[in-house]
């Protein structure tokens, strides 16, 4: 068994909040994170895919083919854009790094499987000091 | 002379765009910058002072004065918020990196000043590869 | 099970020796690192707490209270400080990144459960080239 | 049990190809990797190795044994080299980094457990945005 | 005036020796860097070019016009290859990063001008350790 | 004329204070870095010399050659001791990174010279969010 992982990044505009809460309420459980005209981040995205080696190739996938994959499922959705508002995906869903990274390995995941591997992990960074990893 | 180097940071949200173009314009001209739902990133900052070294202290400043004022004149009031609506240093300029970092020069210089030392660049970092310099 | 990661930083001192060795046999068994004069690092520490989501905000725990936590178990008492002199909770142990890695993981593991999440790792890096993970 | 990582460094020239395919096969299959007159990268070689604490030293292995084993056995022969032509451990297999990744471990293999500690994964980083990891 | 840095990537394998050299001539001037079966690298490349703000868009250049003229006339002649035989414009020059510095720079003068802007830097990193800069 | 940069690194500890001030006065004045029991970084130090390319070897310097002369010159001397107490080249000033700085580029500016290369800076990374230039 091997894994390997491809990074892709992407930039975009979020909010933390509930809408039944006010705008108060919102501060003091979410922070600074809750401001209602919105702020953002570059994330960066790793994606991790696990398999065996083909005696063909002596690839596991061919990492172009991965990239493609992360591209048309999860960066052209979402590069750029509002998350909140614009990634279908995210809808109805609190806009939470925690929320983001199962929603993207969930994403993926029968895609890297037609690939001829396995999604172990997808982990995201929204900051130098933080990131969360989710393993299915 | 010697040259000493604060690096802070703060995320955003912005837009580029200008109120006389339409959509379509935008798009053209600004590319996925335009987006009308914003996007955002991890900016990093970088602002270097210079002058001479003092003989009671070993420092041109304490590096703790030269941070609280980043945080007081900047940070605080860019850090999590959107550029185009909320950053009184921006107001009626276009939110590109360029502008914000002469912005944000502008806004340093009398301060670094006081604390004895003059300001010699602003560096920000929109994302990985790409940042913008301003000596004055 | 989503695992989220927040990394703090400390600067502090320390010397690899034992009392009952001769200088010259401290620093056969561990090199320049038994300098009785003493050499010091800039430590970064990744905390890694693992549970569930929480449907009422998205988050698995808040980044800030985790972040107070690991600054009130850890790095308000090692940051600036002598690992070996100064530090409680590595009193009596090899100041090695092993043992603090350890140390510290102990020191954390209570406070993490009380905010509903289990600790999961701790890593150290020590230098750009090496880092010590611990599980528990 | 603790777990210990060592970062190594080297750079290498290499080429992905069959001989059994034609320069345009190789192409398609291999993309740009195929070229005929090489190409080449700076490779980051992470060796994590596990174990228990030893109570005379506080340490798992020491590092500088660590460094040694991985010098002589991986970075001596692979260092500035050409992958497919001149490193022992990988005649008569592809030049991926999936190989390589295997092969390192496989050459660590013994030597770590010599050291008393057990060699628990290889991780190469061919660029910053991809690595494999390999557990054994 | 104001200075924009846009990084780029490549790959590419080459070696340092003198044809009027032997091998083990060369290999006492140039030490490993000599080896007649090739290394390789990942070379960063960071391009800074200056001017003033436009006021219609308050760009210096659009990056992606940057990031263009470097891909046409650098990135795509240069990534994947080998620089000693492929790369036109290394043709008759030793491939030290010295020299690769100030032939990329001479590259793309002109195409820089054409966009409004002055070239101000080329710098490259051969390593994390080692950088070359050229000014013009 | 091209410049061209050498990266390399110490760990050491040092205190920053007075003699003639008493404890509680350095604190004030120094803060954390004035704690009695030394605290410590692991230091970046980046030597750029500038000159012309020569047309034997298409090098500017031979970047072990000069590696080498940092070594003897500042490394040996500071890797691993105690700034305040063991550096020839500090005694009798502030370990301030701002001295260091200047004393680095002093104990190297003739080693360099006669290499047939011009030292133009020196830099020195303390933290990640602190570096000091001087450039004679």
């Amino acid at each position: 068994m091997i894994y390997i992982t491809r990074r892709e990044r992407f930039n975009a505009a979020h909010r933390l909040f509930r809408e039944d809460y006010s705008d108060e309420k919102n501060l003091e459980v979410f922070g600074q994170c809750s401001n209602p005209n919105w702020h953002g981040h570059n994330y960066e995205l790793f994606v991790t895919v696990k398999g065996t080696i083909s005696k063909e190739t002596g690839f596991l996938v061919n990492l172009k083919d991965l990239s493609s994959i992360i591209k048309e499922k999860v960066i052209r959705k979402i590069d750029h854009k509002n998350i909140n508002l614009e990634v279908d995906f995210m809808q109805g869903k609190y806009a939470s790094t925690e929320n983001l990274t199962v929603s993207i390995f969930e994403e993926l995941k029968n895609a890297v499987a037609k690939l001829g591997a396995e999604l172990h992990a997808v982990k995201i960074y929204e900051s130098e000091n933080n990131y969360v990893e989710y393993f299915g």
